[in-house]
């Protein structure tokens, strides 16, 4: 008999395109500050101010744009002009309006396991933005649930499970991110299915997963395995199965 | 028997203060802007580009910063200088960062009705902000819930209702929004407490309250009021209470 009780997804960048985006607008402030510095390092002092901020602005696109208008200030030793700094502010308003886009094989995955499991969506940043993409997604009506929370930790898995009514071991957690989606459900005594993006922010990428996790952690490399590693952990989760 | 079966509180300007940082930060922005403007209407201009971005933007500091930034560049005509610009940043983030002010006599109420029934924060706005302020002010642990909402109408309260298991006629919402606490609340066939604070953004003052659920609404002037007129719902929910 099979044990899992909930499959959960993380979104952006699982379900959907997010951090081109990102790597888009980092490379427009390049282009906006260009005309007023004269050496490198204008992203090395953005990633600086964006770290900085973080603590009072928290994830996403708004807190990005506040950041970039500092740092264009500072790296252009007040030079740049009203114009240009308007370019961020549009640059964010056109990433908060921006159509979803759906990674490959996203959308037939994530119902052939809603056929199944009971699903719901375990996303970090701004509610807002968050909001309006599961609405543009089309996706939102398959999820019991919708949860945007500022910190993906395990604390945070933690009041998530016992809202839900699950226990750790009941429940597969689905992302890109091991220091977000995998590692803290794996701390918990959850399962995970880690499927890499292209593109990750380096801060993401920082985790330690034991060894003696290891072996509730499932990889595969494209949205369209996530069925099949899904189906392995329920019959690597049933009590008949061997070490379970 | 008390039918009532949990407590729900608002939170900006209903457990702390909220609007009176908005209006001073507008005060601001007109001293920021003064210098490069000829005549008045800077606020207007402000005010208008502020429900234009409200559809991207959604509630909080960080999307009042963007569209300051916006219409500071918009109402100078581009003459406003940078560092002028990075006032409004360096604005919001010492709004973010602002030590949370409890109103007067709230810790008292809450905790006399927290000793009775369930209680649950539900609260509209920026989700990093909003969990910030609930970790300064000392009250989160008296809370089964708190639940950052984009934005809190009949379909929110009724889904809220859904996942804490509790029907609307068991509900209570207390909070200084006639638009977003009350209305949607009394629609649903729940119960309200409107505790009106000194200053109101106009947008939340826009409700229409029909008179068949006015019987439903309890008004109190201050905190100190509002384990009374919860006692009093109680009493008018209960089934031995004559039309009830």
């Amino acid at each position: 008999m099979p044990q899992i009780r909930m499959v959960a997804f993380d979104a952006d960048d699982t379900l959907w395109r997010s951090e081109d985006y990102f790597d888009a607008a980092q490379a427009e402030f390049e282009r906006i500050v260009a005309p007023h510095v004269s050496g490198p390092g204008a992203l090395e002092r953005l990633a600086a101010i964006e770290r900085a901020n973080l603590a009072v602005f928290g994830y996403g696109v708004k807190g990005m744009a506040l950041s970039m208008v500092e740092a264009a200030i500072e790296v252009t030793e007040q030079r740049i002009g009203a114009a240009d700094l308007h370019r961020i502010v549009v640059l964010s308003k056109e990433m908060l309006a921006h159509p979803v886009e759906l990674l490959p094989g996203i959308r037939a995955a994530v119902e052939e396991i809603a056929a199944v499991h009971p699903i719901v969506m375990i996303t970090k940043g701004d509610l807002f933005h968050q909001e309006a993409k599961v609405r543009d997604s089309g996706l939102g009506d398959l999820f019991r649930r919708i949860e945007t929370v500022s910190e993906k930790d395990a604390a945070t898995y933690a009041r998530l499970l016992s809202e839900f009514d699950a226990g750790a071991s009941e429940f597969v957690m689905i992302g890109n991110s091991l220091r977000s989606d995998i590692a803290p459900v794996l701390a918990l005594g959850g399962w995970g299915v880690h499927v890499p993006y292209h593109l990750t922010w380096a801060h993401e990428l920082e985790a330690e997963i034991p060894t003696a996790h290891a072996r509730r952690l499932y990889t595969v490399a494209e949205a369209s395995e996530l069925p099949t590693a899904v189906r392995a952990i329920v019959e690597a989760a049933s009590p008949e199965s061997v070490g379970a």
